[in-house]
This record gives C-alpha cells, structure tokens and sequence, in this order.
C-alpha cells in the first residue's frame, strides 16, 4: 500500500510490573478504528465473563483513534473503556482536553492497563516510552496535589496528567478519572477501576509530530471549520458564550429541565443557576480543548457563599441539572463548588447529583432520617446539604458510603420502596435529559449496552430550538429526510434513532467531539470523510466510517450478552411510564407499550435475535465473526 | 428545498385503453431511485400474489431512474420489472442502447403498463404525451420489421422503439424485448408478458433536456471517465476491441466455459468462437449506446455457411457461451446466426442456449428421439440443429413448442429423469459463469430472488485475470480490504459476496452499466455520489445510495415470499455438486455442507428470518413499513 497507517499500543501489566508496545497491523486499526470499538474488541478478547471489575484480571484501556491528536477542532478527544462496576456492564467514558492529543504525540494510540499494582503507582510515558513509577507520596490526595507532585517530581509542568482522587481509591463506583483537572472520563466508575489496581495516575508527554498523509486538506477543512463556527454559532446563546450552560433556559422552557429526581420537568429556580448567570457573575473565562476554537469549557470563581477554585473549571449543564435542579438547589456557588469538589475527589458530577437527589427523595418520604444523614436536613433544595453530601460520597462517610455504591445498590441496601426513587438503567443513574419528553432519548436510555447515557442516547437535541434543523441536517445524506414530531415513537422514529445511533457510535469510536460534530454544518459528514482520508491515507468511505459505529455497537452488546445481561435489562425505571408532575410537558410520560413494540422492531433493525443477541450473520458482516463464536462458546446461542 | 428532483410516471391501461400521467413527490424519488427498486414498489403494491404473469392483472413497469439518460458513459440503461412467466418470481432485466435515454428526453421516469389490449396495439410515447396505436399490421411481424413499419406510420425514423418479435407474440416463457433490435431486456420472458398483453411494442421519441442540478460537474466526471477508461483499459484484449466475447478464451484458460450443459468447463473449439477470432473475421464494427465511448456492443455481417444480418448486431459473451460451447458447437457463424435469429424473433439467448443445450443432453441420453426433434440429430456440436432449434422454439414448432416453456418445464413433460440436466435456480437457466468455480456466483445463483443470473449474481470476475484488481479496488471503499481466494466459501466471503452484491443492486437501481461501472478506476464510488448529487440536487451520501441496493433486493425478497417461495427455493441444479468432468478446474463443485451453512449466515446477515423473510425490523430500516405490514397481511411471519 502505498501509505499505511502505522500506530502503537501499550501494553501494562501492573502486578509483573511489565510494560510492552505491539504494533498491530493496518487491518486491525481499519476494522476498530479506536475508542470504545478498539477498547472492546480488547475486553472481548482479553478478559474473560463474569470478572470483578475490582479483580487484578479487570482491564481498562485509555484509546484514542486513528485521527486524534490532529490540529483541528473535535478531534482532542479520547475514552476509557472497561467493565463498569456501577453496572457490571461494557462502560465508554469519554473526555476531550489534552491527553488524548498528547498520548498521540507521546507515539501511542492506546493503553491497555491489567493487573494490579501491589503498591500505590502512576505511569509515565514519555516519547514512546513507559514506566511504572511508584505513587506511595500522592496516594490519598486530590487530583490537583496529585498533578502538581507529578509534574514536580518528573520536572516538566507541561505533562498532562490523567488521575483520580479519593473517590476512586476509596471505589466509589462512579468515581471518575479526570485530565487537567476539569476534562472528566466521567461515568461508570472509571476511576474506581484505576484506585482497585493501585494506580494513581497516567501522565504523559510527547514531541512526535502526527503523521499526515496529506495535511493540506486536514489544515483546509479545519479552516473551514471555525470560518462556519465562527459565522453561524448563535453569538449570544450559543457554545462560545455560555458553554453548555446555555441548554438550562431552553430545557427549562420545553419542560425537560430534571428537577427534584426527576419528579417534575419545570424548575422555578431555572434562571438562577442558567449559563447567562453564570457569564453574569462568577465565570472567568471560556477554555478551548486542544486546537479547538470553540471554547465551550467554562471557569468559574467565587468566594461567597462558597470559595470556588479556578483550576477545576467550571460546571457543565449536566452538572447545573444533576446538582442543581435535580437537588432542588437554585444556587449557582453552591453547584459550581459541589463541580470543584467533584473534580478534585475524581466524582462524576452526574452520578453524583442523582444519588443526592435520589437520598433527597428518599428523606423526604422518610426512607432516610436524619440519623442517617448525621443530622443534615437532606431536604430538596438544600445547597449546604448538597454540597456536604459530595464530600461524604467521595470518602464514604455515614450516608455517603451507601451511595457511592450507587442508587441501585443503595435502593436495594436502604429497602423501603426506595427503589421507586432509584432512577438508573441497567445501573447507571438517568443523566439530564428526559426520557419522557424525546422519543430518541426514550430509546437511547433503553437500548445502550451502556446504561442511561446522555451522549450515546442519540437525543435529538430538540430541546434548544434553534438546534433542531443542525441535527436533523446531520442525517438526511443517510436519507432520513422526513421531518418528525418529537416524543412519539413509530416505525419512523425507530429507524432515524438507529441511524442518529450509528452516527454518533462512529464518532464515538474516532472519539470526535460531540458538539463539534452534531451541528452538520460545522462538518458535513463528507468532509469527515475527507478527513479521515486525508490522516490515514484508506481509500475510505462514509459506507465504512458507518461500519465504526455499528461494529462498536455490536460490540458492546456482545459484552453484555456474555456478561449475562438480557432483554429484561432494556427498560426504563417506572417513573417514566408516569406522568411529569408539572410545567409545559405535565402528564407527560412513555408508554410501555409502543416501547416494548420499540424494542422488538429495533432489535430486528440492527441484526439482533429475539432475545437481543447480534446473530452471527449480524457479526459477520460486521467482519466480527470471532465475537460469534465467542458468543456460541459461552451458549448465548441457545435458546 | 433549493432544488428537487421532479419525474413523471406514465400509467398505461391497455383495458381501458387509458393513459394518464402521475408526478410523485421527491420523497418517492430518494427512496425508490429507479429501475428495478422503482418497478417493484409497483408490483408489490399494485399487483396481488399469485396473479396469472400472461393474466391482465399482470404488470410491466419500464424505469428509467433518476440519473439516467445523461450524456455520460454508463447512463444509458432502463429496466422491466414484471413477475416472470418463466419463474413466477421477480424478474428485473436491463437493457442499455437507447430506449432509456429517449424515455427520459420524452419526459418520463417510467412506464407502467397493466390490463390486456383487445387488439395488437404499440404505445407511442413523444415529449409528455401518449396514445395506444393499432399494431393489427404488425403483428407476426419480426422486430426488425416492426420497428421500420412504426417508424415509417409515424414518419420519424429517429424514433426508438423496444418491441416483441414471434417469440413474444408465442409467449415463449423467456421472450424478451429488443430496443434498436439488439440491445435486449433479456431474460425472464418479459417480452411474453407483452405478448400477452397484446403490446407489440413501446416507440419513443423526445426532446426535452435532461435537468441537471449542476452540468458542470456532471461533464467534468464523464471526461474523467473517458480519459480513465482510454488510459487503463487494455487496448488488444479489452471491451473497445474484442466486445464482452473478450472473456471466452479467459474463462476456458480457467476451466470455467460453460461446455455441453456444463459438463464441463473447458471447451477445445474455445479459440473458434472467441472475441479475437470474431475481431478477424466477421467484425463490421463496435458500436457504442447512448453517450458512451466504450463501444462494446458488436455488429457482424456473414454469409457463409449463414447469411447473418448485421442490423441486429453480434453475440456477447453470454451468448457464445451458452450457444456456442455450452451446445458443443464451434462454429461463430453459426453462433452470429442464432444471435440474429433470437433478435429478430425476440427470444433471450441465454436461456435459449440453455434450452437447446439441455434438450442436446436429453437427446444424447436418448430421453429425446429423433421422432421427437422431427429427425433433427440433435447432438452436442451439430451447429445446424442448434440454429434450427432457435427458430422452432421462436414458433413452438415441434419440440420446440416444449422447450419454449423453459428446462423447468421441459424436464417435467419429458420425465424419464430429463431434471438432471434442467439446469436452472428457481425456474431460470443457469447462465455462462459456472458457480462450482466462483464462490460468488455460488451465492448470487443461489439467493438470488430472480433466479440464476450473472448480472446480480456479484460474480468477482476473477474468470478475467487482469479484471480482479478492479473487482477488488470497487469494495475497498467499504472496508473490504483483504485478498480471498476464489472458490471458497467462509463467513469473509460471504461478507464480500453481501457487499459486492449491495454495490451491484445500486447500480441495478440506478440503471447503470455494469461494465462501466465494474472497474473502479473508471468511477470510483465517490464519484458516483458526486454525479448523484450533481444531476439531482440531492444531499446524498455512499451511504443513502447502497440503501438503495439493499431496499430493491429487500423488496424482490418480499415479492417472492409474497408469491409462495420458500427456502426450499434458494438451491443450485445438482450438477453443480458434482465434479466438472475436465480441464483445469477438474473435479470442482460446491460443497453442500458449506452452502446450507452459507445460506442461513446470509439471510442473517441481511436481516431475513430463518424462513428468508425479510424481518419487520430490517424492512422498518430500509423505509419498507409498509412492506412488512403487506407480508404480516399475508400471514408470512407467522411459524
């Protein structure tokens, strides 16, 4: 061939304390791409079912892809990938910042962690090298003193460092891992992996140049890519401005705002804790991801009535909703420090405001007393409270202990009926955005091997008006040309679900930003093409880029079905097949119905048999065929 | 929408002597695209099962497609979608020339022709408008005669007429319809359909021009694919200078000439029949169909031993194959002769040679006498009886009269175990590509909803050593990237065989040529999504295109099941699970074993059932809904 992309992969055994580099052929890397495609096929291949995702035969692997690490806007992103022990299923976490990028210029396109270190470690990589190095000094302290001791030690303040803090040491299941202290690989307990196997942290620093096979083009479409962002992003409402902060209002407003669990979609308190606020009082600036001209990253500083650290960033929407809205909590200081503390003890922000807004509900039902808080008022609305809760989370103390384990396990621990409250799909906490209102969402919770996942829900991101015609824009070149009402579940719904599902499964597995790539018009999905094209040098198509996003799919479910997962874990929690309490979409609610129909005809949709299991023909058009017989080996073919 | 694809669609009722004119909406055109996926929208919804073919109920759409008629190389083709008299299952046959082009220049997309006229009558067709015509004159009439009978009543010897000879007005089960008396919808007795219908023929002429959303780009692509094609093509054995007949001395130098009723694949007389012995001796010229500069259809004259008319061209590969070494016979006058004959009387010569030569094996088994041929000694090699064959099958003379009916058929009048050498997939004969060498024609025979044909069935080409880089060059694009062997059939070769397949019912759709199109260097597939959306305006992607390749074999599926077919129908003739009995490829079959298991990898793989239904899920995806309500209505999920 005349250019063939040539990448390596790092291999860590951290019980023989053991690092390697494979060069797997190009083959491989057209077949899985990178991200959770490339980091699946690993843990199909290498880890066997039924593994303690705490056990030293875990694995977890950080991936990139084959176009990270170029200079344009949404392409700095990466994924841990792993077995969730929120879940007990596949989990892809994704952040975007600077390690994916720098991981590329240190020469490797993946890291594939096993084992467990006996004693407190972080590893370095440096230029194509790796070692494991001893964390016994950082080992209990925040993800902050954790990067300064690194870079101190090592003598470069321009390492990037992924690590954890206390919640991932002390396994807090949806403890995080997060880059430059505010880029988090936030949910499903990734950094509660990393704590089981004794390691601290991933620091990285590289010099290699990315190889291009034809860099004009890369430069020329980036080029076109911030001309367009910069000319049709919505100035005073749009990502630049506000971050995605700006999403409160609108969600508010169309009644899909999650407020006190989810109880109700209308939060009175709205304004207060909106992007608009945010820009008006405490941000200090917006912050762009490796070559991005976005800027969407907020940060934010305050002192009353909470000191706020800059070097945390600031909070997401997702963090407003789950510790704002949802706790019932108006006051933006007191989310933007529960986001710091978040950050700093490695807590996914939207875990951890579920669990607090489940406790919440369950106090105020009587499930919970105060002599199980330690006598703190868990009443919705309570910011103090709040913000005492992610501390006691993040070090398991009193109440705090049983919801690291996350309201599914709480639920079952505190009895009651507090499983009504418990709001998660196969585990994972329901993120903030209503099932009830948006058809795709509905499906996307149901139907991800994931869990209740906002990204890979495939939301058709109605809810901010002015973005409807963007997405739907992102899909017509597949044919989905007929305009479609927003919650109603048909056979037409299904399929653009489906197809909203592949695309974003292909962006997720060349970890491409989510913001940068729903607008259609920021990239056509021919230009990505032409991107990729340009990077690798295939002869590639969007037929095959399409293949990414179905392979990792498949994939995925392929885990799950090993794992033992069945239809019954395609469901959403009660309180969505009953009505929204309140606010413009009141009564609002799924019907089980057409979403058991939905189900069955979405199965048939991707190749899957009755029972939810790819067939083997599925896979191998895929060119998956292995993970057939891996299936047929473990019986998950018989009936 | 800034620009939209607008078509017409003219209904013809020849029982109630009515036409009328129909603009569907673009939404019809981005689904349905054209050709044989247009046509069977219409039957499947139009058409009830089990409807007699030769019944006036029965319909017969002529689709042109939304990118046909353009001045490029390749464009010129239209289809006829019908039910097959021969098969009983959908037949899709294409033909290029210049019928297509002209239909469009008149204005339409599409003819759908249903009832039955009382008298002979011809549908005259002239910018927009239409009328039912007498053709009391020319009834009985050869297509030759036809045509300059319709052109002098209307006084426009540019008007381009696809009509019927004898063999039609007979309905010999596989008549077919000529346009310019020699470029043939062959197979699957569409021309008996319009006997049936009492339709002589369809004159066309127009003079409107194509629209093009931007000519520019348009024109730019077909001058890239005439440089490409005058640039690579090989001069001394390729299509400009030896025709489709190139392939006879590859295909016997590779054992896999059809000889004898496929006794064997290698025929000692090959070099006599060949494209370089027809270039030497009888070539008038190569002519090429509407804007092409390929020019691979011939044009021979002779005298002795026949006097062969060139008006009606010269044989392809399929027809010296079928007629040539597959009766044993050596003689290319006598070939060019049977050619002619076929033309005149509108007979397909693949199944004509196929008849011939099985009734030969009959006869050489003495399940034939020569009471039975009318004292015709109808051995292998006897180039007379073969010649006189073709004109007794045309007029259901003798023996001729059982033959017409197809081997199907024919064995079963005949009994005395004449099934053995009835060589046909679903009651259609296997055409000039063996399937016991190719594991693509293996599979395209076999699952082919048409029956056994070489055009769909996504053989590789690899009979044309020099053509295999081209083959494979035409998949990579979609991922398919590694080199497999010919003949074997694994879970990777069926992938192939499924994307080669998909690639090819997307030209089918389109109407493209497939000899333009084979070859990627002429257009690669990125240039066809460019030539789409230049001609039509489209957003379109690789992705929305190949859709189309799988909704027309959905819905051909669909219409089978519809009609009865079952599983039971998807087999090869039981020679091809015998051994070929010399040359090269010696002792080759398909293994039985491999093929079952093929066949339910497959059907999986394209989202049918177990049954080979097309599941509800899968037709949901493709936009079919309504065609698996239309399945569900006729009990075809039920177990």
């Amino acid at each position: 061939m005349p250019f063939g992309y040539n990448g390596k992969i790092l291999r860590v055994d951290l019980s023989r304390k053991e690092v390697t580099v494979e060069e797997p052929d190009e083959y491989f890397y057209r077949t899985y791409g990178g991200g959770a495609c490339l980091g699946a096929h690993y843990l199909l291949k290498e880890m066997s079912p039924e593994v303690d995702p705490f056990g030293s035969d875990s694995i977890i692997v950080f991936a990139g892809s084959v176009v990270n690490g170029v200079p344009v806007p949404g392409f700095a992103r990466s994924a841990i990938v792993f077995k969730s022990p929120l879940t007990g299923a596949i989990a892809d976490s994704q952040a975007a910042g600077y390690f994916g990028p720098e991981l590329k210029f240190a020469g490797f396109d993946a890291i594939i962690i096993k084992g467990k270190s006996k004693k407190p470690a972080y590893l370095w990589i440096r230029d194509g090298e790796a070692e494991i190095r001893d964390a016994s000094g950082i080992w209990g302290k925040t993800t902050g003193e954790a990067q300064d001791m690194i870079r101190t030690e090592l003598g470069d303040e321009r390492i990037i460092v992924a690590g954890i803090g206390q919640a991932g040491e002390n396994l807090v299941r949806y403890a995080c891992v997060l880059n430059n202290l505010k880029h988090a690989y936030g949910r499903l307990g990734g950094g509660a992996i990393m704590g089981s196997k004794n390691l601290k942290a991933i620091a990285v620093r590289g010099h290699k140049k990315i190889n291009m096979k034809d860099k004009e083009t890369v430069l020329s479409i980036a080029k076109h890519f911030s001309t367009n962002f910069m000319k049709e992003s919505p100035t005073d409402s749009g990502l630049r401005n506000l971050g995605t902060a700006k999403d409160v209002i609108p969600q508010n407003e169309t009644g899909q705002l999650p407020t006190r669990n989810f109880q109700t979609g209308y939060f009175e308190g709205a304004e207060k804790i909106s992007g608009q606020r945010m820009r008006d009082t405490i941000l200090v600036r917006g912050e762009a991801c490796y070559a991005c001209s976005v800027r969407c990253k907020r940060v934010v500083k305050a002192t009353e009535p909470y000191e706020v650290d800059p070097i945390y960033g600031g909070p997401e929407y997702e963090t407003i909703a789950m510790l704002g809205s949802n706790c019932g909590v108006d006051d933006l200081v007191a989310v933007s420090k529960a986001n710091e503390l978040c950050n700093k003890y490695g807590l996914d922000t939207i875990s951890t405001g579920a669990n607090i807004a489940f406790a919440m509900e369950c106090y105020e039902n009587e499930i919970i007393s105060k002599k199980d808080t330690g006598e703190i008022d868990l009443r919705f609305g309570n910011a103090d409270a709040m913000v005492k809760m992610v501390e006691m989370i993040a070090k398991r103390e009193g109440i705090g202990d049983i919801l690291a384990e996350g309201v599914k396990r709480a639920a079952e621990k505190l009895g009651k009926g507090a499983e009504k409250f418990a709001l998660h799909v196969k585990g994972e906490e329901v993120p903030a955005h209503d099932p009830r209102v948006q058809a795709h969402v509905t499906l996307g919770y149901t139907l991800s091997s994931i869990g209740a996942d906002h990204i890979r829900a495939a939301h058709d991101g109605a809810f901010t008006p002015g973005w409807i015609p963007y997405f739907a824009e992102r899909v017509k070149p597949l044919g989905i040309i007929e305009p479609l009402e927003l919650s109603s579940i048909d056979h037409r719904k299904i399929r653009r679900f489906r197809y909203f599902q592949n695309v974003f499964s292909m962006q997720d597995t060349l970890n491409l930003c989510l913001l940068a790539f729903l607008p259609a018009f920021y990239f056509t999905l021919g230009e990505l093409v032409d991107m990729v094209r340009a990077i690798t040098g295939w002869e590639t198509s969007l037929w095959e880029l399409l293949k990414f996003g179905e392979r990792r799919v498949a994939m995925f479910r392929a885990f799950n079905v090993r794992e033992g997962f069945t239809k019954e874990d395609d469901w959403l929690p009660e309180r969505m097949f009953e009505g929204i309490l309140s606010g413009p979409r009141k009564g609002q609610k799924v019907d089980k119905d057409k979403l058991r129909e939905a189900i069955d005809l979405y199965y048939e949709m991707v190749g899957w048999n009755k029972d939810g299991v790819p067939t083997k023909g599925k896979l191998a058009e895929l060119d998956l065929f292995w993970v057939a017989k891996e299936l047929d080996k473990h019986d998950k073919y018989k009936k």
